[in-house]
C-alpha cells in the first residue's frame, strides 16, 4: 500500500509500505477513507533529524473495517468507524474514567511498542479495536456528503481536543471564555465553548480568514494583538480577565498570555502540546488562585457525546478543513499548512 | 504599645510603636489575645535586607474588639474575634465568590496601601472590619481553655490554609491523598483531608514528632524520603500515584515531587507560597492530564464552616502549636522555629 513517511525536517514522501495485517486477536484492519495533517505534525516537519528508515506519519482517520481479530466483538467488516488519535483498551482504570490517553495498554499511531503505523496511508492496523474505534451508524462513506465526512474526521482529534479544552476548563452557561490560538483546535474550542453555553468568547488570533470562521463558530470578540498588548485588550474587554482560558497553541508565549488574562479564581486549560519544559507558575499565577489543567484529549470519551450534533448538522466542525488532496499530494499538504496557505488539509486515501 | 519589627535577616525586635487608631469609618481596633509566628515569616527572616525603619511582623491573631468606626454594623466593643491573614471588604465580586484573598479593596497585614501594621503586637487596626473579622460566639478569652484558644487561632491562617489545599484539590470520600510537608499547614491539610473523607493519606515529611502528630490527624502512611526515592515510595504505596496531592511547602523540589506522584487525571493543590517563578509544566505534567490549583487561602470563607468543629472539640488543630511565649520573647520564638526546635509558636500578647 501507499503510506506517508518523514525522513528529515521538511522531507515528507509517500512511499510503498507493507500492507497491515492482523497481529493480535483484538486488532482490526481499517481501510482509510479520509485522513488529515495535524498542526502537531508540523513540529517534526520543523525539527526531525535525518531518519533513514523514515517516520510513519498521521494520527487522524475515518475508514471502513476490512478484517477483525478473533476477540473483536463490537465491530465487523464493512463498519464505518472513527479512529481517535490515541489507542485505548477500553477496560483499564483510566479508560473507564474517560481518560483514554492514559490507558495502561494503549498508545498512539506510529508507536513502536504497539507496532502501529501512521494514518496518512491507505490502511492501518488498529490494536484494541473494541476499545479504540467508534462505529458511525447509518453513514455510507462511499456516498456521504463531503462536508459530513470532514466533520466526522474532526472527531478523531481536533473537535474532541477543542471540546476537551472547554470541558476541562469547566465552561458553563454564561461564562466569559478566552481562546488563545486560531488553528483548527482553537476554532473548535470556540465552537465547544459556545455549545457549552459560554456567553462571551474572546478569540485571540491574527489570521483574519480563521478568526472570521471563529466568529461563525461563536466568538464574540477577536483580539489580534499578542503579548502585553493582547493581555491588556482582553483585560479591558472582560473587565479584569476571563474566567476560562483555553490555550490551543502549545508555545510558551501563549501560556504566558493565558496567565496574564485569567481572572482570579479562573482556569487555564491547555490542549496544545507544550513545546517547553518550564513555565511561570509563581506568584502571578498562584496569587490569583488560578488553576492550570488540560492535557492530551481523550477524544474517545467524547465521540458519543459529539457525534449526534455532527450527524444531524447542528454543528459543522469540518469547516476547519480548507483543502482536500489525494494521498500522493501529502507532501504539498504539509508545505501548504506550514506556510499557512491552508488551515487544515484533508487527505483522500 | 509593644509590637514586633524585623530590621534585617535574623534581626527581630519587640519595640514601642504608636497605638493604632480608627482611621476609616469601616475600621475596628482589636486588642490581641493571641498571635503567632508563621512558617512564611521565616522567608524574610532568611532574606530581609537591612531595613532601618523595620518591617512590622505578624498576620495571625485572635482578639477582642475595643473600638469600631461609625459604619461598622456587625461588631461591637467586647466581641471576641478571629482575624484572617487577609483583609477583605466582604462585598466585591471576589469576596462574594469566597475568594477574599483577591478582594479588590482589601490586602494584608503590614500593607502600605491599607496602612495596616503586623499582628505580633498588643493591638491592631482592622480595615473593613465587617468583611474581615469573624465573631466567636460564647467564648470569653479571659477564661477560655488554652487549647481552645490555640485552635481558634489556627482559623486565622494555618487550618484554613490546609483546608483550602484539600478543598481546591477536590478531596472527597474514599480518595487517596498525598500531603507534601510536615509543617503546621501540611499537618492541617492532613486533618482537612481526613475531615473531607479521604481514605488513604500519605504524609511526606521527615520530622518524626511532626509526622506522629500527622498520624493522629489522620495520615495512614508516612514517607520520609524526598526526591526520586520519595516519589518511588509514594508510587508504590498508591499503586501509581495519588489522585490529590496537597503541596504545603512552597519550594521547587516539593512541587517537582508533586508532579512525580500525581496520578493521571489527578490534582496538585499548592498552598505554600511558591519561592520560585518557573516550574515544570511540560509533558510530564501535561501528558497526565494533571491539574495544578491552589493559591493564598481565602480563610475568611472557611471560618464559619470550620468553627463549630473547633468549638465542640471534634477537631483540635491547635495541637500544631508546641510552644507558647510572651510578646517580649518573640525574637526567641523566631529562632526556635528557624532551628526547628518548635513547629509553631504562639504569642500571648
Amino acid at each position: 500500500m501507499r503510506a506517508t513517511y518523514m525522513y528529515a525536517a521538511g522531507d515528507v514522501r509517500v512511499v510503498t509500505a507493507p500492507d497491515p495485517k492482523v497481529v493480535e486477536t483484538t486488532d482490526a484492519l481499517v481501510e482509510v477513507t479520509r485522513s488529515c495533517i495535524c498542526g502537531s505534525d508540523l513540529h517534526p516537519y520543523h525539527s526531525l533529524p535525518t531518519t533513514p528508515a523514515g517516520t510513519s506519519m498521521g494520527h487522524e482517520l475515518i475508514g471502513v473495517v476490512t478484517e477483525v481479530g478473533a476477540d473483536v466483538t463490537t465491530l465487523a467488516p464493512g463498519d464505518f468507524v472513527i479512529a481517535p488519535f490515541a489507542i485505548s483498551c477500553g477496560t483499564c482504570e483510566f479508560c473507564r474514567a474517560g481518560l483514554q490517553t492514559s490507558c495502561v495498554r494503549g498508545g498512539f499511531w506510529n508507536d513502536a511498542q504497539l507496532g502501529t503505523a501512521g494514518a496518512q496511508a491507505e490502511a492501518v492496523r488498529v490494536p484494541y479495536a473494541d476499545g479504540t474505534l467508534v462505529k458511525v451508524p447509518g453513514v455510507d462513506p462511499a456516498t456521504a456528503d463531503e462536508g459530513l465526512l470532514a466533520s466526522l474526521l474532526t472527531l478523531s482529534d481536533v473537535y474532541g481536543t477543542g471540546w476537551h479544552a472547554a470541558v476541562r476548563a469547566g465552561v458553563t452557561a454564561g461564562d466569559t471564555v478566552a481562546v488563545i490560538g486560531d488553528g483548527a483546535v482553537g476554532l473548535l474550542a470556540v465552537l465547544s465553548a459556545k455549545q457549552l453555553g459560554a456567553e462571551r468568547i474572546v478569540l485571540m488570533g491574527r489570521h483574519q480568514v480563521r478568526t472570521d470562521l471563529g466568529r461563525e463558530f461563536g466568538a464574540t470578540d477577536v483580539v489580534a494583538e499578542r503579548g502585553e498588548d493582547g493581555i491588556g485588550q482582553v483585560l479591558e474587554l472582560t473587565g479584569g480577565g476571563a474566567t476560562r482560558v483555553l490555550e490551543a497553541v502549545g508555545h510558551l508565549p501563549a501560556y504566558e498570555q493565558a496567565v496574564g488574562i485569567v481572572r482570579p479564581g479562573g482556569v487555564i486549560s491547555r490542549v496544545g502540546v507544550p513545546q517547553y519544559a518550564d513555565g511561570p507558575i509563581g506568584w502571578p499565577f498562584f496569587g490569583k488562585n488560578a488553576t492550570l489543567t488540560g492535557g492530551p484529549a481523550p477524544v474517545r470519551a467524547y465521540i458519543e457525546r459529539l457525534l449526534p450534533g455532527v450527524l444531524d448538522g447542528t454543528v459543522d466542525p469540518g469547516r476547519v478543513f480548507d483543502r482536500t488532496i489525494s494521498l500522493d499530494e501529502v507532501p504539498e499538504g504539509y508545505a501548504a499548512m506550514d506556510s499557512r496557505q491552508a488551515l487544515k488539509v484533508m487527505v483522500k486515501a
